[in-house]
């Protein structure tokens, strides 16, 4: 598989999926993985290792994580809340665990139900585990900053509180450390600022990731602050599906189609077939046929004389 | 009235309305641009100075000038495709005057039916009756460059090509050169190339301002992009009202609010009150009932804790 310029990874199946009420059935979702993978896509998150209780629409993850790793060259990324998690996210043979923090400790008792310091000990086990795989089946290990940049409870988040967080999680024993603006407060100035600050206080090698909603209409031009400070990963969701359920008011990931489409127009190359993966909606139209699916490229189509990066 | 970071030049009562197919009365007119001025938006394009036959929805313009022209300090600005247009737009007080040209020869002789040598004749035309006015109540004349970034009918654009037609309107007694991204095909790469090439020729003084529209989603991607390459003056249009009639689906100014918010967040001061701005909304749902209104800040409400820039 050839360099690429940018790693788009597609959260849809996770972060679109828990912020609905139908339940997605399994051959659906693995049809979609599928169709983005043909599409050329890289990394998908596809679930998320939580009680089913909690989030019944991704029960299922065990299952989409085993038919997921069936593509060679896809890393396949799940969500785990905790210890609990990332011991069944293993099992499973995930290639990447994500451990949210949320910047906001209000956010994070509501989100998590757990301190920052309960998290940060959750991280610690989890990295234990991690350490203890065999070196071909070690996953790697993200600690997510969520509500970086800001807090639908709490407001303003300080820089300061960030910078710690981020500091605490690589203490803790993770690879790497995203930001989330899960509220989908940030805007291109703070982008940049941030990203800058982490980076400066953990290694720009240990923050390549930056997780941005759409929910204020920033979500592309946040992506181009982020570009700017260096980053070279981006979470987005196919029809702009999902969003935080905890953070009223905060739906809204990035248009998978709309980023890509920004990203080849600029001659940044993703790996990613545009004309393979417009049609990939009709999976999630044909799915969930109450769920409304957002974005601009996909109802423009592509300019004429348009090519993709080569 | 204090000095600002970005000029936001509202054109919502000309491209937005130019669009659509029910015709504003003029008090509902009026009352939008009175609002917009309360709010401190301190530029509106309130017209077009072409034939009823063509564009009913603006037949009152001269009237709106007239109305608009009472508010101190706010710049009253008029679409003229010729001088004929120009003309009638002096007589009727506007301050600004800007003519549109068309980087793509085959879109021009669609939407205005002229050769560029034809608009540029009108542009010297223009400009001879500019500088006869008395200096009190002569006119800013701005050329503006349309489909610069790409043409839904002859597809890529060249940089060249816009460079060379910013020159000739220069060269034929233009004040200024705006750039317009008349089909939505811009991308922040060539935001920032393209800018600063023209810049290159003309002076950085003489482009300050572009015309985005969002139809592929990047509009304020593309701001970012501008900002950089030191743009201050960008227009848009409250509620994404309009687009360019003539280029096939290439609908969807920016939107004003979500503009406004973006530039107040990152610290740049455009002077405009967002609490005053979003319900002047109320005043096109009214008066336009049928179309839609576009934003995302609208809906999602401003972040907790947002103050905008002092």
């Amino acid at each position: 598989m050839s360099a690429i310029d940018i790693l788009i990874s597609e959260v849809g199946p996770r972060d679109g999926l828990q912020s609905i009420d139908p339940i997605m059935p399994l051959a659906a979702k693995c049809a979609w993985i599928d169709a983005e993978v043909a599409a050329g896509v890289r990394e998908i998150e596809v679930g998320s290792f939580v009680p089913a209780t909690l989030l019944p629409q991704l029960a299922d993850t065990a299952a989409v994580v085993a038919h997921a790793r069936r593509h060679p060259g896809l890393t396949v990324a799940v969500l785990v809340p905790n210890a609990r998690g990332a011991k069944a996210a293993i099992a499973a043979g995930a290639h990447k665990l994500t451990l949210p923090l949320s910047a906001s400790e209000t956010h994070s008792l509501k989100n998590l139900r757990r301190t920052h310091a309960q998290v940060l000990e959750e991280a610690r086990a989890i990295a234990a585990m991690v350490e203890a795989c065999p070196p071909a089946s070690r996953p790697h290990f993200e600690g997510s900053v969520s509500t970086a940049f800001g807090c639908t409870i709490e407001g303003i988040v300080t820089q300061a509180k960030v910078v710690e967080l981020a500091e605490a999680l690589m203490a803790a024993g993770c690879d790497e450390v995203g930001l989330s603006d899960t509220t989908g407060y940030a805007n291109p100035a703070q982008v940049r600022q941030l990203v800058t600050a982490v980076r400066g206080a953990i290694g720009n090698d240990k923050l390549t990731g930056l997780h941005l909603h759409n929910t204020r209409g920033l979500g592309l031009a946040n992506v181009i602050a982020g570009l700017e400070a260096g980053i070279t990963t981006f979470d987005s969701s196919l029809g702009g599906l999902g969003g935080c359920p905890f953070a009223p008011g905060a739906s809204g990931n990035i248009v998978t189609e709309d980023l890509v489409f920004m990203l080849e127009a600029m001659g940044l190359d993703t790996g990613i077939d545009l004309e393979k993966l417009l049609p990939v909606r009709d999976i999630l139209r044909a799915a969930l046929p109450s769920e409304p699916l957002y974005g601009f490229t996909p109802d423009a189509g592509l300019p004429l004389g348009f090519r993709a990066a080569a």
